[in-house]
């Protein structure tokens, strides 16, 4: 399915600087270890340049300065960026043949352009726009609105009234727009549930991964902002805002109301407690807990180091014993003072 | 789609005393901040007191004393439980025409007054009760039984011979049943999987959030008592039992055999061991590790503060050594002593 | 369902040694406490060993030496195993009918023995073998290659060029081959999307529970191997490699290009960072976060106690301010010294 580009094309569109021939033809996107003859590989992370020499590849995207080993570069300041829109060029989504399957259950408005797989489902009142793809399984309910270009893979859940924007990208398992978790307590323990009346507004540009739910708001909408990457099995609770161009790694909670700022990143399985704000630009480490609000940008981390079975036992039981081993601290201070004073 | 009340029937049938005009209509819950005429606002949380001053809400549901601001207002020791009640009575959740979708492929036994959407196959034996809505794509295994009035959001699956109560509301991605996770060691270190015979009991008005599974028991049943609320991607493992009105939030994690007492609640992404007991009216604080049983009814944590990542390295590796400092700390007692008895 | 087995019958073919009647009929397994007139019991665990007493168990499977309470006994040394074969035995999963149900859409190749649910999509290209079973509401896209016996309950999604092996299990709301999470950044914040032309390669054996989602190969593949078993809702990055009989329970998080060797097991909400190595044969505790390579073989464990709620803010608060104490420890330390000589 892949097209053949000659490196002067590429170039001529992406810009950059060829060393060796401008005619080297490639076809496919490969790692410098595993690339054979006609393949284009990167080096972006200094760490595999050893692997320069050894590579069979037909070029190699690089920063500069060139560097022996393969025939032919691009070289470009930002390899990694470049080889995002190459192997973009090179692997078009395919797009499946527009119209509605006949098993699809269609009560909604599909645009002519549009392509609805086999078994899917679509509410009465709800927009699919140009272009889009709805795979296999799928349940859009009354009057969601999807915009032009977006795809949702297989068994994909969209519950009614939600918007997603243009271009989106949204993965098997996904659930958009469930009940927020509101309750209220009555005297004897029982719960009242708070019906959750908001919806989900995504903008333009959102990927989704798969398993990643993102509930509706209570009373006002949950909203994610253009650009926004969300990785597999995120939880997004009710009334939570992400700014634009945030992208969260896989497993990560945000609690109800969690407002998150713009260009941030929330490395995988950290945890966002609620009704907290996150400034913009911030960036939040892989299994780390943010239970208050985070006002500058910045690097934040809260996780623990793992030790042998062993060593963990003897020194994180201390933990327990923090404020002691603190007070004992401040018990021989006073008294080596006391001593130094006599002496 | 929502009806209008006036003040004095909403005092009539839930209690409260009313401030201002008796004859104030309502047809909208909203928050103080955004509420328009014709909306009912609620002041539940303190931090939010000074918007009762401008908010543009035809009334207010608040705690005595009245305030200043707000046109009317309903008086109550509970605003929050009052205005759950409210909301719930403005929004009755839709109730689709009752029957069976064409596409659904029905081989068990449905009541004349449920409502089974498009492309739902309900498996031969299961038995679905009056009122009860099963969303499209859902997937209802053999000898199924669910109670009357429960809805299942789209693409839930449930396997063969579950049982859920009356009244449950369960969203989509749900999955119910699914081998729990047994098995035997061989000495190679391949493994011999455990048949998991148990089955899911589920009681009346639990509800069940996007993307939660629950495992079978493997011999004996896990159980989920009546009024159980769980919110999004929680995972309960087989033989977990949980009992009344207990509610976990977002991404906890239950392995198998914990037994969860009554009233419970356990903050998001909490991780629960298997083979322990926790009381009732036991709160486990969101992110926090459950190691070993809870006997006592009370609020427990375990997590760790997240601070800026130059801080976090410097004070976070000393982890690793926290038991040479308790050694160095007592070591100096020692020392201080010896010159102590000496000077 | 379950059929009748004498204990000579179950000693001829699984081994071990008869205690009293060979000729005791049982038609179930049950657990010491719960077993009635016509089971079979177990006991592994010895913590459990004070039922023996009391059990109405028709028959027990139990380490030697032989105990008194049961009316007969086989004798393993490997009693878990042991349960686990005979429960097999009793407990055949149902082979439904085979064919392929008139509600599901096939566009690939089925095996004549294999049986497709109701509402099933099988994408063009793809081959299903022989005495597969793929529950309803399943969509499995193009290209997609599932080996002979393995089974999918409902509502999976395989997305195109996937592969499975033979005699997998993969449960409900499992998403296999969905994009990993591959951007590279541009000047301004915004994400450019690296394709992910990779596959998800699945050896024999392999289980998968409920919501677990396993993410296919930016360029290269994923690979899981023989007889690994993933427990629910397990996040699987891309490019990871999981070694062969490798379990991990469930919510554990894989971050992409992580390589876990063979017969390891990870602990439930254990997460393993990126592009880092686990050797054979390693046990990563629940709760873990792994943020660097393991290279021997061994328990590790990295997790914080839990305390009651006051005991805890005392405690935890201090770590905050670890390295402090570290340097009041050495200061103590210097001061002292300085005294002893001098007195």
């Amino acid at each position: 399915m892949a097209v053949a580009l000659r490196l002067d094309e590429i170039v001529a569109r992406l810009g950059g600087e060829i060393v060796g021939a401008g005619d080297t033809a490639i076809s496919r996107i490969a790692t410098l270890e595993h690339a054979g003859p006609g393949d284009l590989a990167f080096l972006a992370n200094p760490r595999y340049r050893h692997q320069l020499a050894s590579t069979r590849a037909s070029a190699v995207i690089m920063a500069p300065p060139a560097a022996n080993g393969p025939a032919a570069a691009i070289l470009t300041s930002q390899p990694y960026l470049y080889y995002a829109r190459v192997a973009q060029w090179l692997n078009p989504p395919p797009m499946p043949e527009s119209g509605v399957h006949p098993s699809a259950v269609v009560e909604g408005e599909v645009a002519a352009t549009a392509c609805i797989g086999p078994n899917v489902w679509i509410g009465p009142g709800a927009r699919i726009g140009a272009d889009v793809v709805i795979a296999a399984n799928c349940s859009i309910g009354a009057e969601v609105e999807i915009g032009s270009g977006s795809r949702l893979a297989a068994n994909v859940a969209v519950y009614p009234r939600n918007r997603l924007g243009a271009r989106c990208l949204v993965h098997s398992g996904v659930v958009i727009g469930a009940d927020g978790f509101g309750f209220a307590r009555e005297a004897d323990g029982a719960w009242v549930k708070i019906p959750q009346m908001g919806r989900v507004l995504i903008g333009d540009d959102v990927e989704i991964g798969a398993g990643t739910t993102i509930d509706r708001g209570a009373l006002d909408d949950t909203v994610i902002a253009d650009g926004v990457k969300l990785d597999n099995q995120i939880q997004v609770g009710h009334n939570v805002k992400i700014g634009a161009h945030s992208a969260l790694a896989g497993c990560v909670g945000i609690a109800g109301s969690a407002v998150i700022g713009a260009r941030c990143t929330v490395g995988g399985a950290a945890v966002i407690l609620g009704h907290l704000e996150i400034a913009d630009d911030v960036n939040v480490s892989a299994g780390t807990l943010v239970a208050k609000s985070i006002k500058e940008a910045g690097t934040y981390s809260g996780t623990v180091p793992f030790l042998e079975h062993g060593d963990w036992l003897k020194n994180f039981s201390r933990l327990r014993h923090l404020d002691a081993m603190a007070d004992k601290i401040r018990a021989l201070e006073q008294r080596l003072a006391a001593l130094e004073k006599k002496s």
